[in-house]
């Protein structure tokens, strides 16, 4: 491994919900293995704050302009609260990468946003994330899917599979989810 | 990296100083690279509760049975809340390995632990904690220090140069160190 031409990479993950300030962990990585930085954040739930709350992580973070792309867990956080990837890639200038283990249910999806406010904007954003590519990393029977903004589906791909060692998720979203976990519970879930 | 068969070793940090509470942080690691769990817990500011609060968060992990040793960051947290690190190992079962970057100045934590209340009982852990032995782990002009329970110094200065990798100190203790002070800061600072 050649720390100093490893990309960097950060994996954005929310935590368990127990309060209205729902906790979100920025892990970055160099290349897959080496954690460089950790930050944080807090975000409303199935509040509308996500896009601006991540935005203003990554960018008073003093690793902001050598991001090379951010990993995001699925775009809703903090339950309802909906990521508008292409707002966030306009306003950090990091290629946003959407990652989901399921290709989503946009049906079920739009029926349960009708239990929170502006519903048809949340499902708008959802929409205009855009196609799902399917990207397969470890292992062929449980693939990846991803959304784009900032950067060609192909080389979002590229990032994620080149970010994934042992598990099945890259791993700076699998350190993100371990750490605002831990945060909130005391010990971190699993997640593979 | 066989993961299968590499060692668990806990690396345990403090946080910044904030608030009476003060955050500390677990980071369970398989070997020097796979990061296999996070944990957390608090404990008083200058109090007397470090060792308890220590082993609690320890024996309540799943991962409580494979931890081969935890690392401290040196045997003081949050302020002067002083580990003794025989009644940690004597709690755990699993020994302990203090790491300091300096060779202490007992002199100087003699007076310092004034300002706090029981200070020669504080100072009594100290002392208890046994000799250091001198770690040369990457770079011969920056040694670690350590003082152990529960194993030999020879057997715990080969797991300090075992976990650490690029940095100066090991990893599980670089590690809870970024994620401790990214909560409480909300981005970690360096330390390496």
């Amino acid at each position: 491994m050649n720390l100093k031409h490893e990309m960097r990479v950060l994996g954005v993950d929310d935590s368990p919900l127990v309060a209205r300030d729902v906790l979100v962990v920025g892990a970055l990585f160099r290349g897959a293995e080496w954690l460089d930085g950790v930050m944080r954040t807090y975000l409303t739930r199935d509040g509308l704050d996500a896009t601006e709350r991540i935005a203003e992580m990554m960018c008073s973070s003093k690793h902001h302009t050598q991001m090379r792309a951010v990993l995001l867990d699925g775009i809703t956080y903090g339950g309802f609260n909906v990521v508008d990837i292409h707002a966030l890639y306009d306003s950090t200038s990091v290629p946003v990468i959407a990652v989901m283990r399921d290709f989503p249910d946009l049906e079920s999806m739009h029926r349960a946003l009708q239990h929170v406010s502006e519903p048809e904007h949340r499902y708008s954003l959802i929409l205009k994330a855009g196609g799902f590519t399917k990207v397969i990393t470890r292992d062929e029977t449980r693939p990846l899917y991803i959304q784009t903004a900032g950067i060609e589906p192909e080389d979002g791909a590229h990032i994620v599979r080149r970010t994934t060692l042992h598990a099945n998720i890259p791993e700076p979203l699998r350190v993100a989810h371990m750490i605002s976990s831990a945060m909130v519970l005391g010990e971190s879930s699993g997640k593979a």
